[in-house]
């Protein structure tokens, strides 16, 4: 459990009526969610923040919250919904500006807890530059096993030369993963099942600001698609870009950035790294001819020390994802068809 | 029961995996999302909408809706969570222009409410002029009684002369309720407790564009403050407007629109219809010189036809609210402490 200060509520657990509009509400707002994601457009205390945008072309993107456990290592889900939702915007090639936060609590949660994600959230916020300016909470009754869920919606400007669309993707692109797949996936499944291994997994939750932020400057016009690869893992994302694109997409296994840990546990477990799901990972399709600077980007980036160049887009009318194997074998990669882990994020 | 088509999923009903981010969830988004939330922006097939905007001054909202039960008369969660979230934009002055959707689903839950639910919440974004650009599905497990959550996050584009702000209202004011109070709150309790009057109570939600492009259009500079009176009901909202502009609001009891139906079960309850949720309810807070032109803009706009001037604004240093009763008394009006109905919105 992440440590945090005291709470500065009169009570120890979130009541019903901290989501009844009035009071408790107020004292929770003011006492809570003010003092923590402290800006000028919350000091409104208007029911839509009102906000200046330094251009006209926008992204605008949601993201709900649901992982269970709330806190596992690496991270919480306060953390991990700001994280989320900002790089569903970098992923726009936005720069991510504005968040919103929508609680739904169950009665009776600690408040220590609450404020602890409180907390983790707005340090994600001040760290990927962004301001959390509107919020709302729910409270919903006992004893329904829910804990929290948090949505974060976000807008993000996107400056006139930047087109990232899963339509832009074309054969001859470059696929670079920018970071080790599999921790987060595995990190929330290992912790569900009080599974112990050599060394603990630590989800990959993180902000990718830095390294976008690099690779939009540079490469402005050679950067075709981003996309973070959460739910379903790599195998559906790359799915979900080939039918878009209406191209094929051929990833090398053997160029796979797996950490050992994460590999040991596959092996144990008998799972697929393709289809474990990634937090702080993004998939970058690129200009083959800007691939090796590109990579080189997201090497000297936060968070994109492993990253790897693991594939290319084909041309092929059945807009599939192959994987060549280490032994020369190729094989599809089907989207993931039922649920490996639910409430990984 | 509302009655919608037959739903278009191979399912009948929500499993785990349609919100695994896979097969399923791509079938979920393009069998029942996309075609009726249809526009170009979903099209992009992207993590975050890509939308332009007319202007830079922009209101940005987020409502989580929880309401139990999901289904009651006038509506259900769908719409109330479209026009909760259209309200909040319009009370900023905003005109309202792209929404979010993010549903968290139990497991379980029926194809066929899923598809009801996001039908009503497609009508009522159209009725609104609004968009539902981006979106997220999240399925969390069986028999935990849930149903479905719903988060509608929202952006609107504010004009260049309008300010509403709650440090704008001012001694001298006139406070103007845009239709009858209580409704959307007794109609949840009578349904949750399977009350019945002689008259079905039905909620009031609505969305209430008409209304406020009409008085912004006409009376840009006089209407200082909108602001939906929801949780908590006119008590609270006209507290928190008390309390952020510093000045004391007085509220005269027989000027109050209420219903029959609501005025008998608040009697048979002991209940106080200021202390009632409203859904399509709005408090207008306008210049003592145009409220006559207000009232007329109001009562002739949709949803406006019971409007009524029930206030004003006056000087003193203590933040209150004040009603003078029916019989010439004078009583504080505090903001709402407990919890009187959960899960009302």
């Amino acid at each position: 459990m992440i440590e945090c200060s005291i709470p500065k509520n009169d009570f120890d657990t979130v009541q019903l009526a901290h989501g009844g509009g009035g009071k408790l509400t107020q004292q929770l707002i003011n006492n809570l969610f003010y003092p923590y994601f402290k800006n000028k457009y919350l000091e409104q205390e208007h029911d839509s923040a009102q906000i200046l945008l330094e251009g006209n072309r926008i992204a605008f993107t949601t993201d709900s919250f649901v992982v269970d456990p709330i806190f596992f290592p690496g991270g919480n889900i306060g953390d991990l919904a700001i994280n989320g939702t900002v790089n569903d915007l970098l992923c726009s090639g936005a720069k991510p500006r504005y968040l919103s936060a929508g609680f739904i609590i169950e009665e009776g949660f600690p408040m220590e807890h609450l404020e602890c994600i409180v907390k983790t959230m707005a340090e994600a916020a001040l760290k990927a530059g962004v301001a959390i300016v509107t919020g709302d909470t729910k409270v919903i009754e006992k004893n329904r096993g829910h804990q929290i869920y948090i949505n974060v919606s976000g807008i993000g400007v996107i400056e006139d030369k930047i087109t990232i669309l899963p339509n832009n993707v074309e054969p001859g692109d470059v696929v670079i993963v920018s970071g080790r797949i599999g921790e987060h996936g595995m990190c929330i499944l290992s912790k569900r099942n009080h599974l112990e291994f050599e060394s603990e997994i630590v989800s990959d939750t993180a902000s990718l600001n830095d390294m976008v932020s690099h690779l939009l400057t540079t490469l402005p016009e050679s950067i075709h698609m981003l996309r973070d690869a959460t739910r379903g893992g790599l195998s559906s994302t790359l799915n979900e870009i080939a039918q878009t694109a209406k191209v094929s997409i051929e990833i090398n296994e053997a160029a796979l950035p797996i950490s050992d840990g994460v590999n040991a546990a596959c092996e144990l477990l008998g799972m697929d790294p393709m289809y474990i799901a990634n937090e702080g990972v993004m998939l970058i399709f690129v200009k083959q001819e800007n691939a090796s600077e590109a990579l080189q980007i997201i090497r000297s980036s936060e968070h994109g020390e492993h990253a790897a160049i693991i594939g290319r887009v084909i041309e092929s009318e059945r807009n599939r994802v192959y994987q060549k194997g280490v032994f020369g074998n190729r094989r599809i990669i089907e989207m993931i068809s039922g649920e490996q882990l639910p409430r990984i994020c």
